[in-house]
């Protein structure tokens, strides 16, 4: 019987950690949509709506000290339990970095956008697929989409150096009056690449809770063996 | 004779925790000390050490899961356990803020600085504080320490606006080549408010940790008699 009650806990664990999930792919999703759409609105409803993604994680977070004090869970399960608690913690943090985008494009409302966007909405689409691999890896305990997600991070910090060079040698350096509207973009760069970093966390997480096999600060133990 | 096994253990997880801090202020005296003095050299060592603190986080995180897993710790234990695991891992992400101004030095090595650093000083101090602090707080699991971190964070976040206004408004608007060596030390600022930002956790977690009460995401909830 107590068994019984610690799978239903473990399993509802498991959908509210979704839930959050799906919530903050939502933020990413309506905040590089507000910049692509200069829209304000758009932009504050992120920023609004990030008060419930604190408190789902609070709740997870409930869920899984009490699943590990009054279930005493054993190996795969406490596994899942405290890789559930960072990825919860990564996942808010996402969430905080859609809000200091959100944030940037209120900065930018109104301004002349500098036009082209740069390399902007190719890092927003590597961060997303990022993002989406990482909690679907979770979700599916995939380890080989997990290695991939790993492996596209050098590929966000390439675009978050292109976009910071060209902003920099290609508008600030020629016209100093173009920080105002440059220097939001840059900082949403950085941030979209610390969106990328927080999904490799989370997928560094998951290999873990597979494999029972930390790859976190080792990215060179990563087997590629398989079609990754 | 397994409870004293568990005492020794739980001991010495709070020592390598307190190793943990005392390598991570290191790395924060360093990369501000590398800043002043614009040594690319102390610079380097901070981003050389790096890889140290990250294996002393693995450790301190393996330590916790098997304390976990082998002696299904209750309440008070189980509490110190899982908020050793949080401020671990912010420690970790303080020192990795540390190495990102240590890159930014060394990327401002051999340009002139933008001479009066602006309010970076005033700033570094108030995070150093704050991280001290935290530490403090978290070894005497002395809650008004706790709070008063907690109050700093709005100075830390005014200290890096002014920061950013000056740099922004006298230097890069009105000659757009002083945005290499100005970007750097905007970034230095945002780094510098990060690291308060994650102080701020970590006396959010030591409140949780003596009170077991959540007060992160409520600020509001800082009961504020007493002294502080």
């Amino acid at each position: 019987m107590k068994e019984r009650r610690f799978d239903e806990e473990l399993d509802s664990m498991n959908k509210e950690l979704l839930k959050m999930a799906a919530m903050v792919e939502s933020s990413i999703h309506k905040s590089t949509e507000a910049l692509k759409r200069q829209d304000s609105g758009l932009a504050q409803s992120v920023i609004d709506e990030d008060r419930e993604i604190d408190e789902e994680e609070l709740k997870i977070e409930e869920m899984a000290i009490d699943l590990l004090a009054l279930h005493q869970p054993m190996a795969g399960d406490l596994r899942f339990i405290t890789t559930g608690m960072k990825i919860n913690a990564e996942l808010e943090r996402i969430a905080d970095l859609a809000v200091n985008i959100a944030q940037m494009v209120k900065e930018l409302a109104g301004r002349p956008l500098l036009k082209p966007l740069i390399d902007i909405p190719k890092l927003t689409k590597v961060t997303q697929r990022m993002v989406k691999d990482a909690i679907d890896a979770f979700v599916n305990r995939d380890q080989d989409t997990a290695k991939q997600v790993i492996l596209s991070d050098p590929q966000a910090d390439e675009l978050r150096n292109l976009v910071y060079e060209e902003l920099v040698n290609d508008y600030i350096i020629k016209d100093g009056t173009t920080a105002p509207r440059a220097i939001p973009l840059l900082l949403i760069a950085r941030h979209l690449e610390r969106i990328a970093d927080h999904a490799t966390n989370i997928a560094e997480d998951v290999i873990y809770m597979v494999q029972a096999k930390v790859v976190k600060h080792h990215p060179e133990q990563l087997d590629n063996n398989g079609g990754v």
